[in-house]
């Protein structure tokens, strides 16, 4: 089965989470809005603004696969996790995936309204100073929190496997390495102290990049760089 | 099975999401902060500071029953619809319901950034000044989109049965219900406007406070009032 993945172009954004779970399990895939010659993003908004559309999308990203559209990065992990081969086998183990999953995603809300503290309508620039006092928060507080709870679920895994759950890789530990990997490209002064309390969420980074078809997929030019249109963002002066 | 439900007492917060689908199917559950003795309190701090427990949860609400602890909203929803007959029965629907209880969290997160812009560990009057500038872009821009959106599922659903999904009640519908209730609460003026906008949302608002479970519910003390230590507050200065 052929995935359609339609997402904005230009940027890494939730879309990533999807890419690296599709990239790690080399699926038959496509990034729609992508493709040469544009006719993926009129694909994209014909989606999004056909109100009568079965499992119309709030937003991208959006997976389509035959005539399933499936919504919300989370939501299309729950779905691909099984079929990729990156998610545990029973329910309970599943729900214990996908609650993490869900965190990292309250996780993403949080990094990118560091930026965009008053709206999404207005530039960073519009929006700089509330940006500046959320940041002295957000650093201080909020990435040390998140950061200790995975650091916690990582050490209080019973199978001490260096993944997040269980012995096997799952797209929970893709999608860790993706926010350690983001955090560092827009907090680079905050994150380089903070990694030392964290030794196994950077152990975990490591050995994720270093995985033959994540190696590979983040050298060639599928794979976005880091950009200040995206969710992380490098703004020195929130890098507190 | 039992259900015990963690969440802060004194508010309704995101526990009230639960609290709706448990009431509504009538489940044996306990509200285990809000028991008398006090000792739910320290129950709940207990398995959240525990970093060896299995399915160590970020925050509350989270769900116990028998050894199985699930917490986010959203994933307490995706376990106990099936089981509280209050979700479809296929994989492909459930994802659908799963998407839209999704994006009713996405709407709760923004819904409480309205009067906490800067951060949680402030009070509101310390960012009462980013609050006002947030709200005129929520109320203008955000709520008209997602209601927009809601009421497009609504009228899109084939079954035009007055549910979010199919022809059934589901928990998604009880979930709407909250936020129209809430969004009344904190924005009655601008919300009245809105309205007559979204004549179906109304009227599934409506449908869902007339069943007889859920009107039991709203009318016993196990129902706390909206109140402004809660995700929806009421501050006339932020209804634009």
């Amino acid at each position: 089965m052929r995935y359609e993945l339609y997402y904005w172009p230009g940027i890494q954004g939730r879309g990533e989470f999807i890419r690296l779970a599709l990239e790690e399990a080399r699926a038959d895939y496509v990034d729609v809005v992508r493709q040469p010659r544009r006719k993926g993003m009129a694909a994209m908004m014909h989606i999004l603004e056909n109100t009568r559309i079965n499992y119309l999308p709030f937003a991208p990203p959006f997976l389509k696969t035959g005539n399933l559209i499936i919504a919300q990065t989370a939501n299309i992990l729950l779905y691909l996790g099984p079929r990729l081969g990156l998610a545990p086998k029973t329910e309970t183990k599943r729900l214990w995936a996908h609650q993490l999953q869900l965190t990292i995603a309250d996780f993403v809300v949080e990094i990118h309204d560091v930026h965009h503290p008053i709206s999404g309508n207005l530039y960073y620039h519009q929006q700089k100073r509330e940006a500046k006092r959320l940041a002295g928060y957000f650093t201080q507080k909020r990435i040390p929190k998140f950061l200790d709870y995975f650091e916690s679920v990582l050490n209080g895994n019973p199978k001490n496997s260096n993944c997040m759950l269980g012995r096997s890789l799952s797209y929970v530990d893709l999608s860790v390495f993706q926010v350690i990997a983001g955090l560092r490209y827009a907090f680079p002064k905050k994150i380089k102290k903070l990694e030392l309390k964290f030794p196994r969420l950077v152990r975990l980074h490591d050995k994720i990049a270093s995985r033959p078809n994540i190696a590979a997929y983040l050298a060639s030019d599928r794979r976005l760089p880091f950009n200040n249109n995206d969710i992380f963002r490098h703004y020195p002066e929130l890098d507190i």
